[in-house]
């Protein structure tokens, strides 16, 4: 059966756990990092670059690729898997994020700001920030926004995006979901969970009834919930709670992490403890080193983040020693260096590049460099999510995250 | 013996050939496209795609290079193979186009125009074009100039772009010319084309001077000179017979070819009479398909052209019952097109995806289209040219260039 998931090892030192999360369209060993194919591409790659690197599941967009090219072009095609040529799991978001981020999210100033949305989550815009020029109105039936691509009007309702990512076609979908803001305060962030809940409720109703339909070139899709409630201890537990009780495949921890990493840290903790340990919990929009870390070991299964892709293209790209396991190439010391990226990395721009052509690329913003630092970004979190999965099985997960909190601090490669 | 070319067929109803052009890095089997690498990469393709697309030979600038990263840093790492990893046939212009194309050919207006510069060449600016807000400056001596990257001073001469190409370590370097234009009077086209001759022998010298210094990294590098002449039947014989005799491995031509194709096809009958049968003629700057055709009909050996990439990133692909063999893949008609680019075409873009989902990746900007779009024009030119190469040695050249030409008209793909 697809969206099952078996737990196989969990680590004693810690809540991280290993499993098996089966979909229609291939298995996914967690924890796992979920590439993130915006356009029903991974930017720069192709799915078949995609599989040599590692890459077990993607993670599409319902916003983008319902205003272009539209659901029914992708459905006519065999959905996303038809459409893109990759293979193996999908993943679609419900697209309530991209409403907010690109609607009320740019009017009010706080996008994807990590001090105010760490999280990507699937957040829609609070009430109290309507109105001004916002092209996005939020009510309980759902939110009407405008086309950034064509200014026409688009109407997104539990419903609606249920029927849009049953043609999408992807393995597992997301309910629709009210992102809140930490800036918000506990009444505002309790009453739109409580109609989070009850958009997640009409969204499993749909799911099955278009299930029966038959409008989904994926016959094997799955529905995820979706846990909100802010930062506050009680809301996030009575939401897992709720979100659990409904009855979906999987549990994602979306919304507001809090102002910091340790307030995300928190909310983890109040949270995964009410989340069945049967069903996955990915954790939407995070995808720092530390951040996976620390999400593992409190139980998180999958991660999806643009960044890893997003910095690379602008030049930087992951090394073990060194702060946030990061460098930039375009910097001048490595002008005439002839070592790889990172040593030991079996990555294709490892394996035939030097860090000196790398930075010329980059500076010469050819798009061979795009290319090149994202695979080697994307190669070295499949890496490092496997080595986590190695730990947690050897019960050494403390003993890993204590080894790259070291080389994080002592490196200066 | 490297830079050594040996003819294997000829057609008997053109003056087309087939030959074997033997580099350091390997053969080239000749008529062959030379894949654009400015700054040692083609655009969003690495080496090892170029060999799976059957790429042969590669032209990197020179110009480019010596502004960045410079001719040292890439010597030090090996010279363009070590640096770039590509290590099949490469050629280096000499960089005197840039100078004039990005320098006075700016103030000009005429840059890269196709009616009046419809061959790249190696062109520096006319007397006649200088003092302008020109930061370009020509004499006898060589070229001043200043950098796009930063504005530091620069001179090319004769000499000093042998010392660059030789650190570079193309296996064929040309020498430096002066590109005139089919506005020049034909006794400016006369002195300048003189200077060109002058020119070409300070930089053979220059070359084997540099050869005993041991100062490339690819000591099998070879020189090439250039023809001038403009559109002018006495001087393009002259300047022919000048070249030949200072002695080169090879003979490209170069430089205005004329306002027209007709004119360029005079321009090519008037000059490879006078070339040498053992030597290889490259085209410079010339890749349109009925161009290709032509000129390999006059006896020519190798192309190069950055059209045949550049249309590609702007959703401009080759078909073959097509106007100019040519559709954009913008086109509304393709929306949900489930069929491949071409028909019968082998390229990986071909071989995996829809033109629905290319058109889809081309609206979208997404970076992944740039890549595919690139390997379906560069794999089309290939099979042209192989076929090109069997039609010769099977005496039915002009049979296939009839062929070509009829699916031009009649095509609507």
């Amino acid at each position: 059966m697809s969206g099952l998931f078996r737990m196989q090892s969990r680590d004693p030192g810690s809540s991280a756990r290993t499993g098996i999360l089966t979909t229609a369209h291939g298995q996914v060993a967690t924890p796992a990092f979920v590439a993130v194919a915006t356009q029903a591409t991974v930017k720069a790659l192709e799915p078949q670059t995609l599989v040599e690197l590692g890459i077990q599941i993607v993670i599409a967009n319902s916003y983008h690729l319902h205003l272009r090219p539209g659901e029914n072009v992708i459905a006519g095609l065999g959905g996303l898997h038809g459409f893109s040529g990759w293979n193996g799991p999908v993943m679609t978001d419900s697209g309530g994020f991209q409403v907010f981020s690109l609607g009320a999210g740019k009017e009010h100033g706080v996008g994807k700001i990590a001090s105010i949305f760490p999280g990507r989550g699937s957040c829609i815009p609070a009430e109290g920030h309507q109105g001004r020029k916002s092209l996005v109105r939020l009510d309980e039936e759902g939110v009407r926004f405008r086309s950034i691509v064509d200014g026409s009007e688009h109407f997104f309702s539990p419903e609606v995006v249920i029927t849009l990512q049953q043609k999408l076609g992807a393995d597992i979908a997301l309910v629709l979901d009210e992102c809140t803001s930490p800036l918000h305060s506990y009444g505002y962030t309790k009453r739109a969970m409580e109609r989070t809940h009850r958009w997640a409720r009409r969204g499993l109703e749909a799911f099955r009834e278009g299930a029966k339909g038959e409008m989904s070139p994926n016959p094997g899709q799955v529905l995820y919930g979706i846990v909100q409630g802010g930062a506050y201890k009680d809301l996030r537990q009575e939401s897992a709670q709720r979100i659990e009780e409904i009855g979906f495949e999987g549990f994602a921890i979306g919304g507001s992490l809090g102002r910091s990493k340790e307030e995300m840290h928190l909310v983890l903790d109040w949270t995964i403890p009410y989340l069945s340990e049967e069903k996955p919990r990915p954790l939407l929009g995070i995808g720092e080193i530390d951040d996976i870390f620390a999400a593992v070991g409190r139980g998180v299964d999958t991660f999806d983040c643009a960044a890893c892709t997003r910095i690379a293209r602008n030049g930087t790209v992951f090394v073990k020693d060194a702060p946030r396991h990061r460098v930039n190439l375009r910097n001048a010391r490595f002008k005439s260096d002839p070592n790889p990226i990172a040593s030991h990395c079996d990555c294709f721009a490892c394996r035939h590049h030097s860090r000196a052509y790398l930075r010329h690329l980059c500076r010469s913003g050819e798009l061979s460099f795009y290319r090149l630092a994202s695979m080697h970004n994307l190669r070295f979190i499949v890496r490092l999510m496997s080595d986590i999965r190695a730990a947690i099985t050897a019960g050494k997960f403390n003993e890993l995250e204590q080894e790259w909190q070291t080389a994080r601090r002592g490196g200066s490669a």
